[in-house]
């Protein structure tokens, strides 16, 4: 997140999944070998980040993410235009992950474990489903903007990683945007200082 | 500042200065025995936020505020009103004043050595005004929220002293409002982690 509040800079697009000035966010994560490694790409640092970057992937068993982070074009999904996702034919989930969508379409099965369910029926049945296909593990929330706002301002959300860029994107998605004045519980536990980046770790206590 | 960019909470006004819920952005600073003495106090805590204050307040020569923050009626000054500013007749400034306003007064010297000069010709004029008073000494922009972004817009910010409080207000004063995805130099340049607060120093290096 930007220092402005932005997790996504303005005029999102297939070319530009960041907005204007997104990626200055993760510039932090591509330095870093563990990220790098993940994304089959070798070399790389290790930092204050590294721990903070295991730790949030230590232990998902599935993942919910937005249409909008899925990606592609909008409306009903079309046949034609073929769109899988950002990530290629080997996404680096390697877990299910649940896609909050109204329109429906089938199951999309992925080469290295990840499967792409698409969920027309709530952030709620989503989490669901989620839950159980996570057997007992962590079930991480991805993003984007839009989906974090509806499970905050629900508080389905038991923990939250924000990694605040010290940045200005001026305009954008804004993460706690429509979410109101209320945490429903979420604490500030854990604040890691690392190369160009915070990480503030909040937990229901 | 919230989590969601606000240094102050919707519906200031005379009875509530800080706005609906603006009050929980400073809980930390009111916990503080430095805090404390300065407005002249007994008792507090003192924590990893202490050096920060004592940072922060170590080597103020003059200090530059907006009107809004200075407070009272809008609009030209009444003096039936006498509106003399938030602190009383011996305020906890104890150096020059530059209240940025549209609407020329007579300085007002208080108890203390705090006196409020009235700056009617803009922010520039009111940073040379301060600067000349500081003798070399730091300049202290105190707020609100619209002197700091005209400030940071023009690229007159040479330290920036975040205090960062883990939650929301939901709406109010954003202090990034206007200021565009121009940092103009400010980078990070220490955090420090402390009870209900994370201080994010930014200079031009």
């Amino acid at each position: 997140m930007s220092l402005d509040g932005c997790v996504a800079g303005p005029s999102q697009s297939v070319d530009n999944p960041l907005g204007i000035g997104g990626m200055r966010l993760h510039e932090w994560a591509f330095a870093l070998a563990i990220w790098r490694h993940q994304h089959e790409l070798e070399g790389g640092e290790i930092n204050e980040s590294t721990r903070v970057v295991e730790e949030s992937v230590s232990n998902i068993g599935a993942t919910v993410m937005g249409r909008n982070m899925f990606g592609g074009h909008p409306g009903p999904w079309d046949p034609k235009k073929q769109w899988n996702g950002w990530w290629g034919t080997n996404p680096p989930f390697h877990h299910p992950v649940f896609v909050l969508t109204h329109h429906k379409r089938k199951p999309l099965v992925l080469e290295g474990g990840t499967t792409f369910t698409f969920v027309a029926d709530g952030i709620e049945a989503a989490l669901e489903q989620a839950r159980r296909a996570a057997g007992g593990r962590d079930v991480s929330l991805a993003g984007g903007a839009r989906a974090a706002q509806q499970y905050l301002a629900a508080g389905l959300v038991d923990e939250m990683e924000i990694s605040l860029v010290p940045t200005l994107l001026g305009s954008g998605e804004r993460l706690f945007d429509g979410v109101g004045d209320n945490l429903h519980g979420l604490e500030l536990i854990r604040t890691v200082a690392a190369p160009q980046v915070v990480h503030l770790k909040f937990a229901k206590r």
